[in-house]
């Protein structure tokens, strides 16, 4: 319950990727693409543009019946899922994200688990001085993404985790385990958030909102995400509910 | 600052209309669409769609781009403009948003102001039995939304208010004034959300959050917006700042 939280803050900090003509996508799912309609440049009264885009593109959420055929779709999530304290953990493993380091985190039921990997830096590598930089935006997919082991997902279950957020395209693999890893956490109630963008922010307890497009019947939506850090030994004393 | 706010709150709302095939649009903009990609119920591994539609289909936000051709597009706005407190403010007028009716709220600079009008409850007329009801959804576009006249559009500017949100999908009328009344509030530096659900509560503080995708160099983007009322005489005493 964020009613039950208060304390003081820092600036809210967006975790969202930029939709873009050639942005970066899932291999095989087709492009975002953007139009103009109606172009002020060529004689329109205003501006008007068209988007195209798979839900799974960017930042977005998973809801069950992106792999459970009798799952819940995106408009039925709730909030509480999305909206709330939030943990971003930082993940040392190069590799993937194992049971063995999960166990070292101390995880709680219900938590909102954002997990910060080498992902958030390693596409950034010679980018730094580039304007609006996002990791996911320039350059190719990368198949090597750091991602949950199978292992690791069931623990997250066995946990009662609310919430998983991952600052790549995917909570499983390219290569190995990532419909399994997608089976498991929605199987087990766990809300899915993919593409989230942690380059810019450090571990810690954050106030966290994800607010998805409400789209009827879709198995998952674009979505925007923003957070802003529990600042502790402020002017106002921090009292944070667990969850 | 929401981050110089604390009190006690209800329960989040959620102001946004679905975004489902069918779903009335502003008369000459293409339709919104769905459809899936890969399919379970076809044999698919997976469930995965596509959607198409226009960034001020549903509940979105105007950016200044939208009606100056220099200006700021939606990527571009102040988080500030879309989180933290609103008032919702209930519009008596059957017709219009007009100066006087403006006059009595008292508004403030830096205000975040939505109107409830009677667009809230008058296309639900005979629908309240149905389930997931949204006064923007059923039927045909209304030509006779209450709007902004052009003169309050100049009023608000005036006041320096900071976000205005109705419960249509423009500010600004169909039959006269609207592109004026775009030009009016954009131009005088003020964030616009259209398309908000505020059948179901009330007038008075809340803490708001509207996020748009981030979408480079659009005009406006489709958005999700939430709201939880602010509940004076709570439990925790009231803190909150005037902006």
């Amino acid at each position: 319950m964020l009613s039950e939280e208060s304390g003081e803050f820092g600036e809210w900090e967006d975790l969202s990727v930029s939709l873009e003509d050639g942005m970066v996508m899932w291999p095989g799912d087709p492009p975002f693409s953007i139009g103009r309609i109606i172009d002020m440049e060529k004689g329109g009264s205003l501006n008007l543009s068209r988007i195209e885009l798979t839900v799974h593109a960017g930042t977005h959420v998973d809801s069950p019946l992106h792999y459970l055929q009798t799952g819940k779709s995106i408009d039925e999530a709730p909030l509480s899922a999305l909206i709330g304290r939030a943990r971003i953990v930082e993940i040392r493993d190069p590799e993937s994200i194992k049971t063995a380091e999960l166990r070292s985190i101390g995880l709680q039921k219900g938590q909102r688990i954002l997990f910060k990997t080498a992902n958030s830096t390693k596409h950034l590598k010679n980018m730094k001085q580039m304007k609006n930089i996002s990791y996911i935006n320039p350059g190719a997919f990368a198949e090597d993404f750091i991602h949950l082991t199978v292992e690791a997902a069931t623990y997250l279950v066995q946990c009662g985790v609310q919430t998983v957020g991952i600052d790549y395209l995917s909570v499983g693999g390219y290569k190995d385990d990532g419909d399994e890893v997608h089976r498991i956490l929605l199987g087990g109630g766990v809300w899915i958030i993919e593409g989230l963008d942690l380059s810019m922010v450090t571990p810690g307890d954050y106030e966290f909102i994800c607010l998805p497009l409400k789209i009827t019947g879709a198995e998952g939506a674009p979505a925007r995400a923003v957070a802003r850090k529990l600042i502790s030994g402020g002017s106002h004393k921090a009292v944070i509910a667990t969850i």
